[in-house]
């Protein structure tokens, strides 16, 4: 069998569970804030769906950042909206066709679970400035003042905790690129603004920031925001936040490690890390001009999916709904792909462990030894394999049968399981 | 003659200036900045123009209140709105439809002039909160952002600065209906966001503020911004506000007395005071559904000018331009009349003073005491009119001739000149 | 009295009415068409008002020949398109914007009531080829299926009859600027498209044909049309057409003659005539861009009418609406003052026959004939003029008194009127 | 291997061509016209592409019949416009909204290629009436005037034939559901209008006439026209047509038979005929609200294919595009997928003729008789497979070997090739 002819990542399974007893009150200061526990759930739910969603939806060509590189005399961009829009058209008249008129969130909570995600997060405010929930401090810039006339992120996080058991999270982007009163009034501490509303009105169990890039953790005054959310917030006992909390924080501070996009450093890592990765190679918003050749096969999200939790990693697999509301049947096939995958080899994913070794190729003994009560077996496969004590002192010999076509158990990756080892 | 024989009203000519000497600092109380003499310009002119448009101008219907009119549940609004427009359609939703594409600030300054108007007052942000400029603190809520993509205070003042010497005013609300940053962060005080934009950018000859009533003075910091105004802004020397500056304010404090909307009070003030009328009676903003009837004829405006005039008032006139840009041609027609009517009858309009006596009903013995050099003359009409000594010890009878239709000087009203009474 | 000493016009009341008999079949050719006697309604109503309204009023720009002039590269109008629309925008775009959302066919009726008017034009169908009623031949370009979503014809035509004694009549152009299916197929006959359906739908009193001018009288199939209509339709005693039915026949044959536009010959003409103009003097259609200047003074107006009465010939007013379904103010305005003005003296309009002269500028000595019981007055001024015995053998001085502007009847034109002449 | 050890379906290969000499006149009549021999290009081509795209692709909402539908008071419809348009909202609205703004037909071209299609139909007119090309009889109501803006019908045949070898066909309704001109003037024989321009401009291989069976073929008068497509259009040697041509004409006359929507028999046919069948199991035309379980799977895809070919049909497949021209890449990737699997297997496929048996679950029996040189292989494989003499009389078994799957040499379907049979 090809995959498993070729080297192969493992995939310990690990039954134990760590106890977190929380006793102390957190000090806004990195020392401080880094020493609180993740809430176990996180690490155990290893898949999670990333949702860009927002007024790019509306031109959804190119990038998510499309007015950022409009703006930036992109010539492709240009030439565009010179064709097919009057001269005076901004990115704010693509707001009111960001209609959602066919959003339909319990849809959406019902594919996520068949993916086998364990957590969402949506963007509840991009780069852009657009929010989608009706924010205080977004006026006639939001999702209920302008375009869907709805309260987006209260409509799916309530359909997601009605119908499944997914742990529901918020994007937000501190930055906003052309906000005259965020550019200017940046020493109000823009973050006060929107942060305690989002916390308090939909409880997010992630807050993944963004948009911090500008400025110091100071600036931000994100030490002192995170402080109050272990503390004393609604959800302090069940949040986990990244890592992207000022221009010095990225990959050492904050909750677990985002650290770049698409971030995969192929080995363990000392804490906890994600791998936020979109399905579509060229952006994360929906484009209507992507084809097929720039969007992953299962083939590549499986091999992100495997070489990212045998180090320890979570994966945040990110789909762009379209400005009606849809995910297209494209990648609702890649997702239920993945569900149809975990559902025969979930036990290898969720609530493992990273084992002594991740990857055969970097480390070729990977050596497991067996016992006599040793048992291996291919999930989804009847019956158990047979195998040999290996010459050298230590490693197993195991016989992959050639298994005909119509009793395969899955495609794109195949589980052996170990039991009894040494 | 019709109206000549009715009582008329008597404006007496007065050629001394006053020399203003500002040798001090104001302070921050209404004692001091009520203590400011008013930059003489304003007395002199008499004759202002207003103007209301903003997004209001693109429903265009019943009033510039359709916002709050609407969201109060007015039947004939909700039904307009019903017919018409899709069930989840927005105020905001008309933004884009502000199109400005026909508005000449040329154009608009020459009718002006030609109205014979000293300053004009244009609304810079109306209680809907859309400003007309690039403001700091709407993003996306104004006229750079969203429809007209023209700053259009910037336009229309330097188009009257450079075609003639109109005085160009600034309207503002500090009040925002709708605004929830506006309604949860009041504290921060709203005024000092906007005002000193407007006040640097466009250095207004008035600033005629509005939307205070739900506060005190002291919330809204005016006496702050007041004496920040008069002491160190750019406009500093010549500068006429109005006093709308706090709901304990009203008819009291600040620079002219506005009071309340068409305030016309029959007599003479302590303070100078300003009649601020609409020719459409119905409302301020142009309205699609006006008719002839509701609109103010020529003898109507005529007689609220020489009222006020005579009691020492200003008029401000206002017209409401179309979403487009337009001042339709009822409103030319009536601002050109105005216009005619004052070519001839200037000299006893502008840089006036109040007579003894304001009303010829009020106070039937006006009584100009004639001398033997005195000679009355009606302003148009060639030659000296005949006179007599009233029979009482003072007084005098004018002999009013027929005049042919194909030389009657002017239609609405006529001017009697006194010259070398005693 | 300044127009009173000017050459003024004559109009003699003429009180013998004509009774029609009508006895004979109508052939399709001209000797037999134009022996029909006009029905005598027509003569005597003196005063139409003439609506251009269609999917130009969108644009509302420079013309209501807007797409031709776009086409033809107007440079206002292509400048205009460019600076406002996207690239590909088409004329067909403008007519989702035909909203006729504010248009009340029973206010205009009121309206035109008001002005003293006793019939009224409207365009069904201009050059355009738009139909302002559902046609079965304009599918998808007419104003049911598209913009108003009403039957326009057919409201106001029900609400004129409902509400007044005006007559209805229709504008239809045979000729479409753009319309391949015409323009290809223009042998099937086009007007026997239209006319037949508007003919039985709305029983129209006028048919105001034109676009004729590419094709002659037999091509368009005029001839047999016309029998048609006098002989069988529903309309046969009562309909009145014009002379535009080939480009043979304009100022020849058919009914009354419209020639070309703002016929006004200035003398007695054998046939009935009518003298259609424009109050504003640049557009048929509404124009947002049309200033005062170019809009016809109540004076101006009054001179088409008195000019126009004299010679034997209707007048036929010209309003634009707006896309919206209104009659602007300033329209408003000309036609109440219009209607004030007839209200008083429609003595001398309606149904009066044109007198010996026409003209005392062209002939000096208009020499009424006095008796000794003739009595002269001027038409709302209490009691007779008078008068003498001109030293001529024929002929009679009127002394015009000194009227004082408070009992002066009327403005624009004052009447005459001659009792018991010899 | 699960599908091979099923009852599969057997395709034989054929090498002769079939010379065709034609040298009479067709008559409008059935007997000549269906002894017209099919070009040859038809039958050997077996794949075809089917495009459902107009202004149904821009509500893209539950199927092609949306506007039928709608009118009908379909109650999903009804609430869904109810909830997102103006009360006045009609389906000649949306026609703008067809943008096409990202329609590259050269990126389509190449993507029937890929798929291994041999001729592509394109709906030039469906029932909405709505044409994709200028046509002169449907005058704003087609792509040049309203939406695109563009020659649809002309890129995409120009860029197909400039690129590929592709033969390009057109879909068109001779029926349309609203059109009161088509309504009543149905006896002008509508399809006189529409045909010829589309044969003399675009000169298409295939006719594929639809929407005719509201009447007999002699009301459209399809002899007629098919005698002049054949004797002398510009086409009469290469078109190829199909058999709804009438309410009397279905599965009997006219050229190959496409008889119902997703006509499959399941055994030979003594005509050719062709299976026509979307991808989307609910609408031709592209729906927003599709969801993957909607879709057929690429094994449902074969199973048609397979079935279909081996009874000598052909296989039309349809994919909608959406509004602004984009074949989404849920359908790109069904389309490479089976491009794939003919790239691999298309001997089995292109220019084949039926075997003697066509399913083997329906005949037992299949029973190749072999000899000694007979050589069987799969296609893909390398290396013939060893096979053996059945025991009876006639028959062969062959051995299908266990194949690894990293050298399994396709999905969903694999082909046995038999060489030198008896």
């Amino acid at each position: 069998m090809d995959e498993l002819t070729k080297p192969f990542r493992t995939i310990c399974v690990v039954l134990s569970l760590i106890v977190l007893c929380k006793c102390t009150k957190y000090e806004p200061n990195w020392a401080s804030l880094d020493s609180r526990p993740l809430p176990a759930w996180y690490d155990d739910s290893k898949i999670g769906i990333f949702l860009h969603w927002g007024v790019f939806s509306v031109p959804s060509f190119k990038s998510e950042w499309f007015w950022k590189y409009w703006r930036g005399g992109n010539p492709e961009i240009v030439k565009y909206m010179d064709r097919n829009y009057r001269p005076d058209f901004t990115y704010a008249d693509f707001a009111p066709s960001f209609t959602a008129d066919l959003f339909n969130p319990e849809e959406w909570a019902e594919i996520f679970e068949a993916a086998g995600a364990r957590y969402v997060v949506l963007t509840t405010k991009h780069h852009e400035g657009f929010t989608n929930w009706p924010s205080n401090h977004s006026f006639n810039w939001n999702s209920m003042d302008v375009g869907p006339k709805r309260d987006i992120v209260g409509e799916l996080s309530t359909a997601i905790r009605k119908n499944t058991d997914i742990h529901f999270g918020v994007y937000h982007s501190m930055f906003e690129w052309f906000n005259p009163m965020f550019l200017n009034d940046q020493k109000n501490g823009f973050q006060t603004r929107n942060f305690p509303q989002l916390v308090n009105n939909y409880r997010p169990d992630v807050i993944w920031s963004d948009g911090s890039w500008l400025a110091a953790d100071t600036y931000w005054q994100s030490p002192e925001f995170l402080a109050w959310l272990y503390n004393d917030s609604p959800v302090k006992d069940t949040v986990v936040v990244n890592d992207r909390w000022g221009n010095n924080t990225n990959c050492k501070h904050g909750g677990f490690l985002s650290c770049s996009d698409r971030y995969n450093p192929g080995k363990l890592q000392k804490r906890k890390w994600e791998n936020a990765f979109n399905i579509d190679k060229h952006s994360w918003g929906h484009r209507r001009d992507a084809v097929l050749s720039q969007l992953m096969t299962m083939e590549e999200i499986m091999a992100q999916l495997v070489s990212t939790i045998s180090c320890g990693g979570n994966v945040l697999i990110n789909v762009g709904p379209t400005k009606d509301g849809r995910i297209v049947p494209i990648f609702e096939e890649r997702l239920r792909d993945l569900g149809a995958w975990l559902k025969l080899n979930g036990e290898a994913i969720y609530s493992t462990r990273p084992w002594t070794y991740q990857n055969d190729t970097v480390t070729p003994h990977v050596c497991p030894t067996p016992t006599s009560s040793t048992r291996v077996t291919l999930l989804g496969y009847e019956g158990p394999l047979t195998w040999s004590q290996a010459s050298t002192s230590q490693g197993i010999n195991v016989a992959v049968p050639l298994i005909p076509f119509n009793v395969m158990p899955c495609k794109y990756a195949w589980v052996l399981k170990f039991e009894n080892l040494a």
